[in-house]
């Protein structure tokens, strides 16, 4: 048995079902130990931000940990962004990244980096096990440290001689991953918090990107129940349960006078597992903040503690057990005709987006209406980026589609974001994943337009305007599509993207729609 | 005058022509600021990686940085992996990347992330600008970082308020950048090699991977006139000029064993700002070094020393000025017919390749005889991926393509590394470059399954197999070289290649050509 075998079996002793991987040299023990495991399903991606991004929806919709599989530091690097969107959505994820064998990282050979140094910025934990024989110990300490909350990016860096080295059987000790227990709410924060909210004045609730689930939700219009306050929401949730009979929230607009308009009206904001709200960007002579100076900010629970714990322990301060949530009522919208537009599209996904869907969405600007025209389709679960960092949604898709294979997934993808890591459609197809993809084609980056009027850029020469402009050429999406096994189509009129889209969710496997806007 | 325009004027005054691009709001003040700039060029990259391969590749051919502009610590991470290439290559680069307000940094906001220390694994000069007084000073000494030899990564940061706050006039002053002056060559390294060299047994000169140029090549080749010695150089080398006319050279194989014993001939290596050959992974029970314990290694220029001053002080001192190099002889070899193989892949660039072209090879393991095959061609350039990071073929091609518009590029493209950022065909084709890219589809990882072998790894279960494989769904380059606007055909017959090649050779812009082995 060598190190590699031991991390493996530490891998699924410890309940990793899911490895997204894009291996090297370095990994090639790991890839060939793979085979002793059939309850641990791999899943290859053509580039690592695929595989990142997948683990990440994976993540959001089973709150466990993935492995990815990745090699050296710059099969690390490709892999980074979508860390960062992982991180800022409470991912667990356990990276397991080769690296050159100890003794050979002296001799700087072409492909050596600074591994840990490269994990480090977008990790929660960071560690390179030193032999074989600690492999197992040290997988097990990546799983419990990823399971941390608000859950975890950890990196396990193998060099290449701790997977090949033998261990002796009676030095192989499979650990258990103990998932660390958090600090405990505190009694004073929740009878501040009742005390807060019964005191009279504007009050709101403001949720982690994580904690917008069907039953924190439902705690949280039990509060709202009893007392008045809002709930309000981070712009970029990483995942809310929503539609009909879920409670309904308030979200942060992305807009710095937007938000602040919002959250002015609060006398107080009730903290729980969130941070205070802040602007996405700066922008010349607007605050970073976006609460007033004299609103009363109150944590409740910290992003590492149990928030669940929190709200129930709310709850129960204000006797709030039974007090009945309002929950959204049903409305579908009726299905527009002709031309599209971002307001037609928005109208057509309030009609069409089936039952139990998890919808990706990374829409941005073609998007703005979509939240709300959506809010009484039946139950369903939304998605979006809650790093920033763009091109997330076709390989998040993966990750949540693998996870819950009985549901549609519908993928909302403007043009620019969906061109960063496109390869993520062929893992669609090679896992026969029940993926719909529309992609809004309005062929530039309109949402840099967008902010380069609100930083106050004195805009309107032609270099700038062509970094913003990306239809010459125009990119093909469906020959994109189908290069990579996508069943793929164009709809020109609101009337063949229905039919469209029907035809596509009766399909098993995925299938992507371009809308030219 | 804000720091935008002053960051600007410092790159044009400094000498940079070209900025490769993937912009975000950070960076709105720059873009806007390119317009007061008639000579610097903007190329728009859909993905960074794309961005900074292509730099890499304009620094091959030129010798000068490009900037590059990237979008906080995401952008700057999807570009890292070209980046390490680049540097393996030493082509300078000066990357800039926009941050948060510094102000706005303490709040945590989604996008936010350690840029710095994103940056400094890849990176061998970082500074961020703390305020829009310092950037042109800041900006200039990049470009003198980037200069220094061999040729280096400079990273500035600038936080987005250094670029929309004005400058009073009496405070810009754009400072010249300098060139790093690098220690002069030792007299008595010079002696040294003089005296080895003469002194019999069989020698070697080991050049550094970017200084295998005609020149260069050239004083390398008076001096094995003179002395008998032979010319080795990296398995991987930044630019290599060759071809009729030009002195051959011996390069140290990719596999550890052939590269032991290549060199288990020499008595003596002189490194010309060469590191001691490595081998290029580790691999069970074989060494890290590639030369024998007893040769003796003399360093004649560092790395970081001028590598043809180092020459030519070691062909005074031999006084073999006079000497005459022995050249490559013309050798064009016939046309294959038939079923494509790698062996007539081989032959046909033997014979279709024109003169002057630039070749930007990254075949792996279809192309183990082209180097061999291709020496008798005309003069041409010969490019290859220096740091081992895969995926960089299609983004270097742009940028040399951009740097010598006169000349064809010809990409030879593994599949598989093709398919790490596709998105590079869509800026071929919005400039218009003159770039042939032949891709070879053999619809596998088929260095894994080498490799798998090499590392002795027990090979052969059905998800080490399937890891390995890319054939399933097939990906059809002819559709996705035609998304992205570039012409596109498949060959299915060597007859059908040098139809389509010779096709593509007469085509202003790029081309693409799939090859299904």
């Amino acid at each position: 048995m060598n190190g590699a075998h031991t991390l493996v079996q530490s891998l699924t002793t410890n309940g990793i079902e899911l490895c997204f991987a894009n291996p090297g040299t370095s990994e090639m023990h790991f890839v060939a130990a793979l085979d002793q495991a059939p309850e641990l399903r791999c899943v290859l991606g053509l580039f690592e931000g695929v595989v990142t991004g997948a683990a990440d929806g994976y993540a959001r919709m089973t709150d466990q940990p993935a492995a990815t599989l990745l090699h050296l530091g710059p099969g690390l690097a490709n892999g980074l962004s979508n860390l960062h969107n992982a991180r800022r959505a409470h991912s667990p994820i356990v990276n397991i990244i080769g690296d050159h064998a100890t003794y050979h990282r002296n001799y700087d050979a072409p492909l050596t980096s600074d591994v840990e140094g490269t994990a480090r910025p977008f990790s929660d934990w960071v560690r390179t096990s030193p032999d074989a024989a600690s492999v197992a110990t040290d997988a097990a300490a990546a799983i419990s440290a990823a399971r941390g909350l608000p859950g975890r990016i950890a990196s396990l860096i193998l060099p290449a001689n701790t997977a090949w080295t033998e261990v002796t059987d009676e030095r192989v000790r499979i650990p258990l991953a103990q998932t660390p227990v958090p600090e405990p709410i505190s009694d004073s924060a929740v009878r501040a918090a009742a005390k807060i909210l019964t005191a009279g004045g504007n009050s709101a609730l403001l949720l982690n990107p994580r904690a917008t689930r069907e039953y924190e939700l439902r705690l949280a219009g039990a509060i709202v129940a009893a007392t008045g306050a809002e709930i309000i929401v981070p712009t970029h949730m990483a995942r809310i349960s929503r539609g009909t009979g879920r409670v309904p929230v308030r979200r942060i607009p992305y807009g710095t006078d937007h938000g602040i308009e919002m959250l002015s009206k609060y006398d107080s904001i009730i903290l729980i597992g969130a941070k205070p709200p802040v602007a996405f960007f700066a922008y010349p002579n607007k605050p970073s903040q976006l609460f007033a100076a004299g609103t009363l900010i109150h944590e409740l629970a910290r992003p590492d503690q149990h928030v669940t714990d929190g709200l129930e322990a709310l709850v129960d301060e204000l006797s709030a057990r039974t007090s009945e949530a309002v929950v959204t009522q049903r409305k579908r919208l009726d299905f527009p005709t002709g031309t599209p537009t971002p307001a037609k599209i928005s109208e057509f996904l309030g009609a069409a987006i089936p039952e139990n869907s998890i919808v990706v969405d990374e829409s941005l600007t073609t998007g703005r209406s979509f939240l709300k025209d959506t809010e009484g389709l039946p139950p369903h679960d939304w998605i979006l980026s809650t790093g920033g960092s763009i091109g997330y949604a076709l390989s998040n898709s993966i990750g949540a589609a693998i996870a819950c294979p009985d549901r549609k997934v519908v993928v909302l993808q403007s043009d620019g974001s969906g061109l960063y890591m496109p390869q993520a459609l062929w893992t669609q197809a090679r896992e026969g994943l029940d993926i719909v993809t529309l992609v809004f084609a309005n062929r530039k980056y309109q949402i840099l337009r967008n902010e380069m009027k609100s930083v106050g850029a004195d805009f309107g020469g032609p270099k700038a305007e062509a970094l913003m402009d990306i239809g010459d050429p125009v990119i093909d999406w469906v020959s994109l599509g189908k290069s990579f096994g996508v069943e793929s189509s164009r709809a020109e009129t609101m009337e063949a993207l229905q039919e469209e889209f029907e035809n596509a969710l009766l399909r098993s496997g995925p299938s992507l729609i371009e809308i030219v806007l």
